[in-house]
């Protein structure tokens, strides 16, 4: 079977056009964000319409929840589709909600969507406490059923406290060093070394504010960070997690940074004179470019087993590991 | 592999000493009611609390979704439970909630509880319209996905409807014949034939006011209108549905009653001088009964094999063709 490409986190506005340009771009499996400040009821309906849209596009899309949903989807020439929460709102207060959203696929669950969660503290607020009461025993279920932390939006003592306190690896699905690109949404070489060193994973974001350069990083800038960062942390605990918000409409970046929370513009990481989605660097438009990476990773002094590793494998293997309950 | 025993419909007040009387009673599948009048939201309340018993007493029971389920129970001497809606109340007004629930591992849904719903008639009404607008797309849905479509609350000419508009077999998981006790509740000759003509299951129910002579039902009366029926409708479309409400405090019977629906106590099939629970017959108390169940059956004259088909085996080939999705 030929090695797994695997895009470990895309927000794209879903239509037949999008799936096709997974085929087209070689893309095997993906996890989507299906919610960011949803309640239970209405993250329910989000997972009612990724239903739908298995039924009508049976031969591009496939619902993922094992690693072998992956090589399934590879043989039969279609993307598995894995779930995720940017925020843990749609368990609301209720730790039973976390096998429920297992058993309705859900895959990955950020304790925090950059403010204070009811589990643990964003990276956009003050001060960081780590990890709550509810949080702790959030993480205890989460490993129990085979839900993977992933702190990709957390504070720092938040998200050692989380690698700390589970007893499985965690993710941080998408973002990259701040040693690369200073950004508050990047990771301290500290926290990366505790997630990698406990068997996390990270996912490498080609979101422009994550990226150094922005819209106008380069593929070899890109490819250069990937090949320090697995000097530092090895390679094997290493994939993409683009972050492709690809065809929505800027109103939902106001949705994903205000939520209901917050009667002012909260600009997040751009401002009020680039208020929007950015535009992405040429070499990443959509899924049709995922080949770019591969050839970019290759240019960099990459071996091809390491490559296929951070393309997917590395990624395959970690759902191998994660998603089972834990016995 | 020892045949199967399945009991597919209880509502008993589950508890560790009820758990263990499966056990005893050497039954290895039950389909138990998790709804009836509950919204979706409420609905789920339900699934944690089995998901959390599923966690406590993982050597007593275990989570059914498929006919492999009760063979992996008998193999590890658990129980398997599968899960049921008398009503279809927890879809609300929304059809892409029947493959949500399917996924949450519903596996049996009536169209009716005894009043009108959005899918059909309930056999309380005084006309039966058969089976809405909605109740036919519902169908296909549930067929769909592989969600059984049980009438056993509903009206003669809905259930006619649904026998004749679904494309997969269906089930009256808990009734008798009208011909042996002529109870509202109980069926008609021209419904289970054709129920059963269309390889359709019935469950016999054990309930009280389902019974020729009530509480003072005989184990022979029983049996012999089993004989009576694999006569007539062929015994491999017979099962085992005893409708046991165990344990179960009368407040429980006033809500299946009433639901939220009705100011005034509706007494259903009981009556102002017994509005509780009805005592059940002596040979059949609680699960450790079942084996009085098989003696009873083979005392009438069935085979040992036929005995084993009614007894559960008949309902593991139904579950084997019927909870998988339609391809």
């Amino acid at each position: 079977m030929k090695p797994a490409v695997i895009d470990n986190l895309q927000y794209v506005n879903w239509s037949e056009t999008a799936f096709r340009q997974l085929r087209i771009g070689g893309v095997d499996a993906i996890h989507v964000t299906i919610a960011y400040h949803e309640s239970f009821r209405e993250a329910v309906l989000n997972v009612s319409r990724w239903n739908r849209w298995f039924e009508q596009y049976p031969d591009l899309i496939v619902r993922g929840t094992s690693g072998d949903c992956v090589r399934k989807a590879i043989e039969t020439g279609r993307t598995a589709v894995f779930f995720g929460f940017q925020n843990p709102s749609p368990i609301e207060d209720d730790i039973g909600l976390i096998e429920v959203w297992h058993q309705l696929g859900i895959r990955f669950m950020q304790l925090t969507y950059n403010n204070q969660s009811l589990l643990a503290t964003g990276c956009y607020e003050d001060d960081d406490t780590g990890l709550t009461r509810f949080g702790r025993q959030a993480v205890d279920e989460m490993n129990r059923v085979g839900l993977v932390i992933d702190m990709s939006h957390s504070g720092d003592r938040s998200t050692l406290e989380a690698i700390e306190h589970s007893s499985r690896p965690i993710a941080i699905t998408h973002a990259n060093p701040k040693w690369w690109h200073n950004a508050l949404r990047n990771k301290s070489d500290e926290v990366l070394k505790a997630l990698t060193g406990s068997g996390g994973m990270l996912g490498f974001s080609m979101y422009p504010h994550h990226l150094k350069d922005g819209t106008d990083c380069t593929l070899d800038s890109f490819c250069e960070m990937i090949a320090e960062a697995a000097t530092r942390y090895g390679v094997e605990n290493l994939g993409i997690g683009s972050d492709l918000c690809q065809d929505q409409p800027d109103s939902i970046v106001t949705w994903m940074r205000n939520g209901r929370w917050s009667k002012q513009m909260d600009y997040g990481e751009g401002s009020a004179d680039q208020a929007g989605f950015p535009p992405q660097p040429d070499w990443f438009v959509d899924n049709r470019d995922m080949p770019n990476l591969s050839a970019g990773l290759l240019a960099t002094g990459f071996s091809q087993t390491e490559v296929d590793a951070i393309m997917g494998e590395n990624w395959l293997r970690f759902y191998d590991q994660s998603f089972g309950g834990a016995e």
